[in-house]
């Protein structure tokens, strides 16, 4: 028998717990050995819940015992999540995580703690909820040159986005009904500025290259500029807005952003809607290959947490090679990524359109009825192009990377 | 150094070397140890080629090196490839294939034998080409009880229907652009009857439940039946046809089947076009989810082998549990699987209407113009309540079980 502790017994936690009880035979048959849960940290009680008697207010407690040999980290943050998750480490028990802001900021240090000790400390539930993508990159993806990965990684957003494009609704009113519904917080800044994205994207970098990524080097626009006058326009194109955290790697170079970008209906990430997550993956070898799922919600993330619990059962006696060692990544400046580029431009196509011929080229202009602006897509050009003519142009109203 | 032996160097095989060499650094990095290509097995000569040295004829060289600890089937077929992996699995040597027929008829006794000796037999490019699917089964989804796996696994008959549904071509004509095109053979039986999707089902079947399946036992359909008139309706009603193999589990009972189903464009395999695969897996914690890629192609499907190459090297003093047992798996009479019906009867609906309710109770009704028939989509219904009724009604010119 495996004792298991469980840190935070949040939304996750809980139902990491449950799902313990729900699939017991599965995971018994699948690790041959069972999994009890020892002790649920929480400053809280839970009277009346099958934890009861297991709720610690103390780490110590699960620190000094050596029949723990596992711990779940759900509590998020970093503090107490780092501190008491590096203790776990370096007293030789493994880890699984689901906190994207403990392994964005700390998983280098973790990674090589867990190593020394020859335990594991996994974190598939990091990032995709209940996608697998942390475990492929390190064993179905591992033989592949990995050349790009674009994800939509942030279900409030996309559920905002999706709000935005099906229902023409406004930023603010799609916002108000996510967080009605509970899937954005009173406080959504981490969510709509991209954030929580950032440090996704930041994680599947670092699998993807082998190399410590700090999710501070990686260039992070949200979605609250994005307006419904923009859907009007995707609208009669046949596109749509998504918020994106993507990584291109070529030729050693590594471009890591976070943005929306206007992709149109042949893009795999197109039809990736409301609350679900999606990740593409493109191998030198392999393609493009794109997984799709519930990037967030209770059961889904934690079934992610119970793969790593299986996988570290499995590995009890051995440490998993995965993750990144510790040097760090140059991200390549945000001012040399190319894309195209959606713009709204005050007045009208047909007077102005000379002008922005001279200024950005070759164009395709989009003019919605009783507007007084229209609208263009240039050619590919680097962000810092696009900077110097933009200047030379007045009445920008909107500029919208562009894969279309 | 781990010296490896590819028996049949074709498409596959010769990607699989391709890879090695394209990706050696990465790969040497993945395992911490290299792999050389010492035998190719084929009938021919490559004279000129990077393995122009490494041919062999004889397969008893293979099996008798005892450098040789990892053997790499890509021949396809049962014989000779099956008492060659069986012989090598006997010898001690890990196997990995990308054969579904050996796979699907012979899987048990070769995971069995693989387990004896200590040894794995990898199969992840059996299904799905690229798309990581075998891995996620015994390892992200391995807590998962899983209640569906649904796939669009065929790339040939996928691009067929895609044809028929984007250009409004007849199945003749799709098929002789698919074989010109080298997507179909010149004898597309296997691909357009259903029997490559009932392989492919049959073993994702056996993992996700952990028991043999007996491919013979799954009703199989293919697409011949399809028209270009199916494809009217579909345009008119925002569906489109497409060649699923399922299996859907539920209270113990197990539902598995190839057959075409009309899909909506809410369904999360509606997007999957041309010769990309698809597949949805449903988990009763994680909910849906769903992989998408190359189900086919030289690299993509050699990458898959690749994954399986590297997998084995990592574990290469011990057997990983994977696959299934020999306890014969009992797929429920297709007779007791539901669904609704879409169904063209000759006939103006004006005058038909009344009798076909009378039969089959409530329906959707849809009318082409200057057609000599129309179409309903039914409710609900077993196989067997379908095909009573449908005695009862005449003029049945055509039924596509329908999921929208």
């Amino acid at each position: 028998m495996i004792h298991v502790a469980v840190m935070g017994y949040g939304t996750i936690g809980s139902g990491v717990v449950e799902i313990l009880e729900k699939n017991r035979e599965t995971i018994t048959k699948r690790t041959g050995d069972t999994v009890n849960v020892k002790y649920v940290l929480d400053l809280r009680e839970f009277p009346g819940t099958p934890v009861e008697n297991k709720i610690v207010h103390d780490f110590s407690v699960i620190e000094n015992d050596p029949e723990v040999t596992m711990v779940i980290e759900t509590m998020g943050g970093l503090n107490p999540a780092y501190p008491f998750v590096k203790a776990c480490l370096e007293a030789g028990k493994h880890v699984a995580t689901s906190n994207k802001a403990l392994v964005a900021a700390h998983g280098t240090e973790l990674l090589r703690i867990a190593g020394e000790k020859n335990v594991n400390f996994f974190f598939e539930a990091s990032v995709g909820g209940g996608i697998p993508i942390i475990r492929p990159l390190y064993t179905s993806l591992a033989g592949e040159e990995i050349e790009e990965i674009t994800g939509i990684l942030n279900g409030t957003t996309n559920y905002i986005l999706t709000k935005m494009d099906k229902e023409g609704e406004t930023f603010e009113s799609a916002l108000k009904e996510a967080q009605d519904l509970g899937y954005a917080e009173r406080n959504p800044e981490a969510d709509v500025e991209g954030h929580d994205t950032c440090r996704k994207i930041a994680i599947l970098t670092a699998m993807a290259t082998g190399h410590e990524v700090d999710y501070e080097d990686i260039h992070t626009e949200g979605i609250t500029s994005i307006s419904d006058v923009d859907f009007k326009y995707a609208e009669k194109m046949g596109t749509s807005v998504k918020l994106f955290g993507s990584s291109r790697i070529k030729a050693g170079e590594i471009h890591a952003w976070v943005a929306p970008v206007m992709i149109g209906k042949d893009h795999p990430l197109y039809s990736v809607s409301d609350v679900f997550n999606g990740i593409l993956v493109k191998g030198n070898m392999l393609g493009t290959s794109m997984f799709y799922g519930s990037g967030a919600g209770m059961l889904p993330t934690a079934s992610a947490v119970i793969a790593d619990i299986i996988e570290a059962v499995q590995n009890r006696n051995r440490h998993v090679e995965m993750g990144w060692d510790d040097s760090r990544l140059a991200i390549a400046p945000t001012q040399t990524s190319s894309c195209r580029f959606f713009i709204r431009i005050k007045g009208i196509a047909e007077e102005r359109l000379a002008e922005v011929l001279k200024v950005f080229g070759d164009v395709t202009v989009i003019e919605l009825d009783h507007m007084d602006e229209f609208a263009v897509v240039t050619d590919v050009m680097t962000e810092a192009e696009y900077e110097k003519k933009a200047k030379e142009l007045s009445g920008i109203r909107q500029r919208i990377r562009a894969e279309v």
